[in-house]
């Protein structure tokens, strides 16, 4: 699945390139996009009860993205587990097509009634 | 009201300057410490059934602040209104004195329940 | 001209809704192609020595975006001065047509070299 | 070296929390703090031709930073190589001592005029 941004203005710093917590808020858009594409948008999954919230992140920058560039994220589901996930992904130039960065996010499946950790649930499984 | 702020590199942007919408939050900052010392704290305001979302903001930017300036951000609460209120502010670089921006925020009182407007209760208007 | 984003989980705060703040910079990403629609890319234009920070804002709130809606904004140059320009925008949910925000911005046009203020150069003003 | 931040309104997501990828913004602030304590501002190193851009990031996050919470984070500089160095942080609820996050940076040493990796200067190597 891959997803495309443009970058904002307001996601450059002085250095003249996108700000690196961005990298961050785009995986978190190409997330989004790779749920909705298995048939189970997030936003729903939050109104069913349960929540994916982050709980490890890594990062490797490899080169900057600019303002006004059209950046794709590549990810990818890399693993399922009992109470949880990992998704991984390969951030590109898209005119180059140059790799920018890579990096992954795991997500503990959480019911937001109970709020504690909880087993993915069957609906979402099958989904991804 | 005086407040503090230093100018993150993440707020600057490849201007080499703090990033205009960046203004608005040092803003409710400033406004969050305003309630604060009148013995109110916003978060205890939501946790009583009452929030204040900003209906109206304006701002007019006379000089930039830059990575790193102590910034500081007067407020003084302009108008207590039956269902709202208004702020007004004004920014300046701490080393200098010079006006960066002079701004407002207006912000209608809405009952969290309900989800809608009310009128400000007894315990705000008279610590505001 | 219409441009449409799509609210990021980032841009949502614990109302439940998105920010106030990024509103502008919804509006800055409307006005990037609004320029770009005319011909002249901001990019090119900072490319040439000329920058349009923004010199004043005013923001309207009537409804709020949600995390995941699609928001479409509305863009539409209101004045070209002799050194500067006013853009005026509507930002609506684009499911249902409601307004959510109306708001302007001005801009000075200043000489990234000089770093002043000065004249709209000939290419921009036909563009626009 | 502690450095405390308050958890802003912006920062929070529609979760309730503090949204993951501002543990980035505020491991940048510590890592400026800690460098201003050493002797050498980070604003003077870019100002003498240097940058320290991030070249590799990784977070594991324990508990949920809250709106209004100060927030301490403590940096160490773990290592200092060649062309680059690496800083840990730890990030704790102030009230509590509970661990919220644990984190690193790798940071390349970018000549900014050649715009490539160049030895840490000896200033800053002294510094630190």
């Amino acid at each position: 699945m891959i997803t495309t941004v443009r970058v904002r203005y307001a996601e450059t710093d002085q250095m003249g390139v996108a700000y690196h917590a961005n990298y961050l808020v785009w995986m978190e858009i190409a997330r989004t996009e790779l749920l909705r594409s298995s048939g189970l948008s997030y936003k729903e999954m939050e109104a069913r009860g349960f929540m994916l919230p982050v709980s490890k992140v890594g990062v490797s920058y490899r080169s900057s993205a600019r303002y006004d560039d059209e950046v794709e994220i590549e990810s990818n589901c890399a693993k399922v587990m009992v109470a949880g996930l990992r998704i991984e992904y390969l951030v590109r130039r898209r005119e180059t097509g140059e790799l920018l960065a890579e990096g992954f996010t795991e997500h503990a499946c959480v019911d937001s009634k109970a709020m504690r950790v909880t087993r993915l649930p069957d609906f979402a499984r099958e989904a991804i």
